[in-house]
This record gives structure tokens, C-alpha cells and sequence, in this order.
């Protein structure tokens, strides 16, 4: 068979990123090449010393106070990380583009030694971007194949906020084809693998993040998220992710799909391997004033008093709403379990868990995809056009017309309409928690499924849900899968066809070690109290909670 | 001539109105049928007592400190009020609706009599409202004869608000058609005239706002600015008006004209005779909590330190920048001296004015221009459809076909490009201002014109600047025409048909004891600096202003 010219042109990018690879920095072919599907505790003694590995298994709070206090290097920290990220990149084909910032590190180390001071929060800490965030002078594709040979022009705001903070960026991470998807394949750099199972998928759309920190190639990776493209991934790898509401993290200068769609605009957040992360990053951004040169960002500093639960009894008797079943689509076992596992050890702690009843789950999923298709998939389209390059996956309509722009106006009205009306049932729950206060977070399973098989389409509403109502949202990992808990259920009513396909399609078999995790959904704007309340709340719940 | 349907419709609709308000009330006919142009001083002698004629001409804090004393009841100032927009309304067409809360005015004087406290911080405060708030069981038409029959279902959430706080709604005013013209005419209600000289338009949109407030009927109003649709009724009647940013003041359960176009939302906000009027409805509202009732509204506090310029050196010192021509169309002579003064003031005070260099003005006007007409005016001809009603005006296109999404989608986009180069030309500005900040805020007319003839098509760039770029923009009086002063300049090299027209059509004969004003635009969700900005660096300048 005869390549063609689009595939042709990925292929030589491809091979002009790994030349740009240094050769120490790889794994032993052999190693790289295993045929195992867990990959993601793999040893790497071959590649990095008992140091590198402490250093790349610690959390970012440890990194960032062991290099501000010169007991780690900002430059050795660099290398170690670069070193898993490489490793990582061989075991699940994460990375689009490497581009270690030694000099930065090592002017790091000359600043701090020089004066005894960091040059900000992020002093030293390795960051790993989304194929999102342009940085200037370097190409970026954003997995098209018609961008190949795109070179960015200058800085996205946030590239500039996190170098000046003191982070050292150096890999950018993989996507799926016009990042709508939730798994992560496109026609340049092709699937990114599952590390804790390969044959399963990533998820996406930052898929990428999500393998390369399970990994724990990059202790802090920067994903966006339109309709739970940061809290798929982070879910399905056993990670934190925060998806802050609109306009708080600075979008600017960073490119996208569907430009210019307003409605539910896309969002850009933290994810981690550890939770310490989402508040360093979150704070060290919005600290940076993010207004000042974003003209889409709001003004709204940093909240201590929101962080300290204000609104919410400062932390003492809360009372969550527990959405163990969205109505539509039931979400697979070990996720109930996940949900349940969590009220009991909430309630343990003297929290307050009822339950949260989902108001028209079909309407609002109907308005999602309405939104999401209503350029009748003109732009993606334009954009394969560039070079030929087929269009991937399920998300989007093929062959869609336009909306006009008078029922797009309508479309954006009805859902004006129709978060109006969450807001109010949420604001009714003050009737029914005890507290005085309505439920003060949503507890929801972060994706119907577990990590499925590569290809298979996803119900995506567990997240979009809140997309959809700008809620702040946040998942976090709360064990692994079960085979003797999470055993199939019988069939029930199926309410729709993605509901028996989710039945049909559990795979306990596959699942092995696999994490599972909740989301916790604050309100809009409330991306503090939402940092705070999965620290406060579940504090005895993780094992592996560092901070 | 025989009338047609919606004629008769429109008349029985105001024949009702009129039924509705209280012979005791109005002016006597004589009085209201007299020829005189400018009404705005009045004798109300017949009307108001002496005691009336003071509660009417006081400002929002004695009218809410004397009730909250017990020295004026609530419901004597809701009768002195009503009176008084009785007769403003006789002399001006302004109102569209009168609903005197009576009971509650004397339920509230109860309320303070029975406990000594009043219930919240608008406690026995007139404030009437643009036909666009809807008050659950009465008719509202927004200046639709389509809309006759209409009656709402629910309150707004701001109504629900303001009466919490202690507001007394009394009248609903006039709007131009569909809310689209900088003049208010519809097929309902007729034309708003301007009492300082009716042959001029009050502005619009919300013009019978401004007719009233003017007129004193109303201590302070809620209107509605889309491109300028408060500050150009607030500079044609001499008025403060504040232009806040998006979705501070909720908009929830208001109706509006386009609903769903969310690139440049309309957001509401305060007009009143007295300067003070603004931020009292302004913190009020903020301190309402308005995100936990509209979906829409950030959660974003009232900001003191913002409030005492804690950004712009305490407002010590500050630097202003001077937009005296925006480089398209040249604004006529009183508005340029406006600036010009106030120039002089502030500099006499200590503070500087530089010049601010326009960017892009073409390219903001067409973009502000193909967004409001993206949808080809089919909402507008919807509504004119349900009752055969003609189309008034010069704002939008008649028979244009709406844009595809994609092509809506790529014009948002290029709005963001736009503010954010917006941005990077304010921030520059720190360069110039030896303050180490970047200008504090812009100084530029409120219109390129004093208050025109009425169906004189206006350029509104001037403000719809402010609300492309959601900066935060208040208008405020500075003086009243000068023949003297105010002369017609030779006509310079007009740099569009819109600046050669603003010069032909300057009309002094017409302007004798017309206000004039200017705008200070600070930057996006700086409400509460910009409040303060206005009340602080223009202590000197203004008259009459009183707190």
C-alpha cells in the first residue's frame, strides 16, 4: 500500500520530533518495545538514579521546597523529569513535542543561588502543556496534519504567566483530532496508550497529560476541558483535575477548536498526580493577574476566604448531593462504588450525604451536542481539508449544515434557560440538607465507564453536565478497581441506547488495577471552596493525600 | 385614513395604561398640552406640594436616610414620586406602565415603625424600571404591539432583588423598538421626548429613563446599555449612568431583544439625577448575592479595596487618558470642551491627563455593527410579524439573511482578537503615564453629538467601544451648552460619511440649557473603581454634585 501524501507528512514530523530526542534520555529499545499492557509502574532503574526516581515520585510541593531550599537543583529536577516523560512517551506515546528548557533551569538555580530568592511560586517546577498552548518559535499542530509546519507566533498568555512564576516547561502532550473526543488519536502522532492498561484508552481530550502524569513524567500538567476533556483523562488514570469556570485561567494566545464559540467556551486547568498540585497552580496563576492580559479574564483574585469555606460553615457539617445515577446513562460498578465508598467515609467524618436528583439529564445532553455540532462541524473540516487527512472517531456529525445565527441565538438562550433552572434546583436543596445551606457540592461519578477499549464512544454527560452550567469541577482518585465488588450488574431498563451499550460494553476483565475516582462539583466561580473541599472533606478517604 | 389592526391594538393598549393611573394625579390639562420646548423646570406647583417638591428633588441618600429617620414616610415619597413621574410622563412620554406600590410603601413604613430597622439598603427608594423587567402578573410589551396581551409569568430576579432591599417599583418607562435605536420610538407607545427641549430625542435606549430622571419623576432607574443604550439617555439629560461590565447586574428573567447573542451581552444598570444613585443600587444589588438567583451573574462580591482605588495608587495622583477623537468621527464642539474642562479640572487637582490614541476604530464599529446584524434581523421581523407592525428605524438592516455559524463563530473570534489588542494598547500605556501604572481610566464623549433632532441616525461608537471591550464605562454631567463657547469649527477633512453628516447636523439653535458630559471608561468588572474614580477626581469639577 502506498502512503499518501498526508500520511507522508505526519510521519517525517513525527520522525523530526524524535530526532530531537537525546539518545541518552531513551529506554533501551528492548524495554520500550515490551509487550506488557501495564506499563505504568514499569522500573526504569536502566534510566534514572534512586535521586531521579525520588525526585519524579515526589509531590509538587516537595520539589518545589527542595529546590527553593537548593537541597534538589531546578536543573537535576529538569532532567529527572525529562528523562520519566521520554520513558513515559516510549511506553504510551504521550508526548507531541519535546523541548527541555535546561538553560531556564539552570538560570533558575544561578537567580536563587544569586540573590536567595525564587523567582516566584513555581520556582523550578516542571510543567507539561496540552498541544494547546502555543510558545513562540515553536511549532504546534494541535494534531492536525495541515498544521504541520505551523510555528506559533508568540506566547500564550498562560506560557508567559507560568515561565515568569518560575516553571520550567518542557514537553507539550498529546490530543485526539480537533480535541473532541474522549480518547485521545489523531493523524500526526497517533493513540496515546492507557499506562495502566494499554489496551485501553487514555481518555481525552487532554489524553496526553493524562498518560505522561501517571506516568509521572511531569508532576503537573496544564489540559483543557470543553465537556470533561480534563476530567476523563484524570479519572481514567488515577489522577487530580480541576476544570475551573470560565474565563478564570487565561485562554488567550493558546489556539482551539471551533474558535469563537462562546456558549460553552472551553476552559484550560491543572491536572496532578497529587492534589497539592491543582491549588499551587491555580493560585500561582490567578496571582499573576491574569486580567491584565487576558481581555476575556475576569478580575477576580485569589479568594482566601472562599478557599477557607465561608460560604460553606468553614468546612464543619457539610452537606453534599450525591448524583449516584444521572437518570440517562448508569454509570459502571466500581464508579457506584467509588460514589458510595466516599458518602460512608463523608459521613464518618460528620458530613451530611443525600441524595441529588438529576433535572432533564436528555434535555441537557440534547443541548450539549446541539452546541457542540452547530457549525454543522465547518471548522474541523476546514482544518482536515488543509491536507487531505480523514476525520476521526464519533463526536462530531460529518456531513452537519451550519446552524443560522438566529437558532444558534435561540439554542444559546434555551440554555440560558436551562442552567437558570439547575441553579434554582440546586439552590432548592436548602430545604433538604440540614445545614441551612443548599447541598454545598454535587459527589458524581467522573465518566459512566472505566477506561474502555480503544474506539469505543463515551457518554460524556457526567462532565458535560457541568460544562454546561459553568459548575467549577474537580475529580479525584479514590482506589482501584475491584473484581470481587465490581461485578456486572443484571441488565436493567435501559433508558437509552448509550445506556444498554454501557452495560454491555463493562469489562471487568480489562480492569485490573485500574483507578476509579469521584467528581465534586462546586458552583460557578467557585474554584477555592472547590480546591478546599476535597482537601477538607476527604482528607481520611485518599492514602496518598500529601498535603 | 382608516387605522389598521395594530393601530387599534396600540391605542386600546394605551387607552388601558392611561385608565389605570390616578385622575388626582395628573396635570392639569392646560399645563401638560402647553407648547413650550423645554419642560425640564417646569412649575409643578399645582401638582407637589412644597414638601413633595423637596422629597423629589433630594438625592438617593437623603431620601433614604430621612425615611430611614422616620422625618419622610416611604409612603409619602412613593407619592411624590408617582405624582411627579405623572406629570414628567404628561410632558415627555416616558412611561409605559404605572403600578404605584402603595401598600407596600406603607408596609415597609410599618415594618420600621414596628421593629427600628429598616429592610435593606434601598428601604422606601423609588426606582422605576426600562420596559424590559418583568414584574410577575403585569403586562409588559417592550414597545411591541405583538407583545399586547403579554403578561409575566414571573418577576426578574433584579425586581425580585430590589424589593427585598426595600425598593418601591412604581413605573415602568419607554423604549425605543426592539431596544435598537439611540432614540426612543416604538409602534406602542409612541416617541419620548427630550424636557430639556422636546424637538430633541432623549436618547435611547433606555430614553424614557432618561426623560424621567430628568424630570425628577424617579430618583434612580434601571436601564439597560447594549452598545449605549444608558449612557447616551444619561449624557442627553444630564444624568449619571453606569455601564457595568457582563453578567454583574443579573439578568435572569428579564426580556430582552436577540436573546441568546452572548458575544456582546446587554447588561443593566443604574441611571440616576444624583451621583450617589449609583452606587447605592449598585452595592445593593452586589450585596444581594445575585449569582446564587441568576446562572449568568459572577460570584463576585462588592470589592471595597477596589472601591478605595487600592490599583490606582489610592487615587493619588492619577493619569487619565483623553480620547477628544476617536478618529472616525469627530464629536461636535460642547463635547469637546467637556473633555477639555474636565481635563483642566483634573490637572488642577493634581492629577494627568495624556492623550489616549484610538486603535482600530473602523474595525470595531463594523465588528459591533455584523455582530448585532449576525442574525440578519430575524428575530426583530419575528416580533414585528406577530402584529403586522411596521419597522421604525435606522439601527438594523431590514432584509438581511443571517450568517451561518461558522461564520458567527470565526466574527466572535475576531472580537477577541480585537479586545485582546485592546488590552495590550491599554497596558502600553504605562510606558506614558509616569505613574508606573497604565492609564487609570479613558476620558471620552458619551456620543459624538449633543441630543440630535428626533430620527436622526446617530454614530454610537463612542460608547459601543466601552462595550466590545466590556470595559466598565459611567457617564457623567459636566455643564450645559454654550453658544458662546460651543461655535461651529470649519469643516475638516471628514474621514467617513458618518463624520461628515455629525458635522452638517450640529444644530446650536437647538442646544440652549442642553447638558453635556463626558465618559470615563475603566476596565472590564472594575465597577466599584470606576464609581469611586468618578466620585473622587471629579469633586471639584461638578456643581452640583452632592455627596
Amino acid at each position: 500500500m502506498t502512503a499518501t501524501t498526508w500520511e507522508l507528512q505526519a510521519a517525517a514530523h513525527v520522525a523530526a520530533r524524535d530526532a530531537r530526542i537525546p539518545a541518552e534520555l531513551q529506554l533501551p529499545q528492548s524495554q520500550a518495545a515490551q509487550a506488557q499492557n501495564r506499563v505504568v509502574d514499569v522500573p526504569l532503574d536502566s534510566l534514572l538514579t534512586p535521586r531521579e526516581q525520588g525526585i519524579t515520585t515526589s509531590n509538587c510541593s516537595t520539589i518545589l521546597k527542595k529546590v527553593a531550599s537548593q537541597e534538589w537543583s531546578a536543573v537535576e529536577v529538569a532532567k529527572a523529569f525529562s528523562a520519566r516523560a521520554i520513558a513515559a512517551h516510549q511506553l504510551t506515546n504521550c508526548l507531541t513535542e519535546v523541548f527541555i528548557e535546561e538553560a531556564r533551569a539552570a538560570e533558575l538555580d544561578e537567580i536563587l543561588k544569586r540573590t536567595g530568592k525564587t523567582v516566584g511560586p513555581l520556582h523550578g517546577l516542571p510543567i507539561s502543556l496540552k498541544d494547546q498552548l502555543d510558545i513562540k518559535g515553536q511549532p504546534m499542530t494541535m494534531g492536525y496534519v495541515g498544521w504541520i509546519g505551523r510555528v506559533s507566533a508568540e506566547n500564550a498568555v498562560l506560557v508567559d504567566i507560568l515561565k515568569e512564576q518560575g516553571a520550567i516547561l518542557f514537553v507539550r502532550t498529546n490530543v485526539p483530532q480537533a480535541l473532541m473526543l474522549a480518547e485521545t488519536i489523531n493523524n500526526v502522532f497517533g493513540t496515546t496508550l492507557n499506562p495502566y492498561n494499554r489496551l485501553l484508552t487514555c481518555g481525552g481530550s487532554s489524553g496526553g497529560e493524562g498518560a505522561l502524569l501517571a506516568m509521572r513524567g511531569s508532576p503537573l500538567g496544564v489540559g483543557s476541558d470543553l465537556g470533561g476533556s480534563i476530567r476523563v483523562p484524570a479519572a481514567f488514570q488515577g489522577l487530580y483535575g480541576l476544570r475551573p469556570s470560565y474565563h478564570r485561567i487565561p485562554y488567550a494566545g493558546a489556539t482551539n477548536s471551533m474558535l469563537g464559540q462562546e456558549v460553552i467556551p472551553s476552559v484550560l486547568g491543572p491536572m496532578s498526580s497529587t492534589l497539592d498540585g491543582l491549588k499551587i497552580f491555580f493560585k500561582a496563576v490567578v496571582d499573576a493577574r491574569p486580567w491584565s492580559r487576558d481581555a476575556q479574564a475576569l478580575r477576580l483574585p485569589w479568594q482566601e476566604e472562599a478557599y477557607q469555606l465561608a460560604e460553606h460553615g468553614r468546612g464543619k457539617r457539610l452537606c453534599f448531593g450525591m448524583m449516584l445515577d444521572d437518570g440517562l446513562v448508569k454509570p459502571e460498578p466500581p464508579l457506584r462504588r467509588a460514589l458510595l465508598e466516599t458518602k460512608a467515609a463523608l459521613e464518618a467524618q460528620g458530613h451530611k450525604v443525600i441524595d441529588y436528583q438529576p433535572l432533564k439529564t436528555a434535555e441537557g445532553l440534547a443541548l450539549v451536542q446541539a452546541i457542540f455540532n452547530s457549525d454543522g462541524g465547518c471548522d474541523v473540516r476546514a482544518q482536515l481539508a488543509l491536507s487531505g487527512e480523514p476525520q476521526i472517531g464519533w463526536m462530531l456529525k460529518k456531513n452537519a449544515e451550519p446552524l443560522n445565527t438566529y437558532d444558534y441565538w435561540r439554542l444559546a438562550h434555551t440554555r440560558e434557560l436551562y442552567v437558570q433552572e439547575q441553579l434554582r434546583a440546586w439552590e432548592a436543596t436548602a430545604q433538604l440538607t440540614g445545614t441551612g445551606r443548599p447541598i454545598d457540592a454535587i459527589l458524581a461519578p467522573p465518566s459512566s465507564c472505566l477506561p474502555p477499549a480503544h474506539g469505543t464512544p463515551q457518554y460524556i454527560y457526567y462532565t458535560s453536565f457541568a460544562s454546561l452550567c459553568d459548575y467549577t469541577s474537580s475529580v479525584i482518585p479514590t482506589g482501584t478497581f475491584d473484581a470481587t465488588l465490581d461485578v456486572q450488574e443484571p441488565a436493567h431498563d435501559f433508558r437509552c441506547e448509550a445506556d444498554r451499550l454501557a452495560w454491555e460494553n463493562y469489562s471487568p476483565q480489562l480492569f485490573e488495577g485500574v483507578p476509579i475516582g469521584v467528581q465534586i462539583i462546586g458552583r460557578k466561580n467557585e474554584e477555592e471552596a472547590v480546591l478546599r473541599r476535597v482537601r477538607f472533606s476527604l482528607l481520611r478517604l485518599i492514602d496518598r493525600l500529601l498535603i
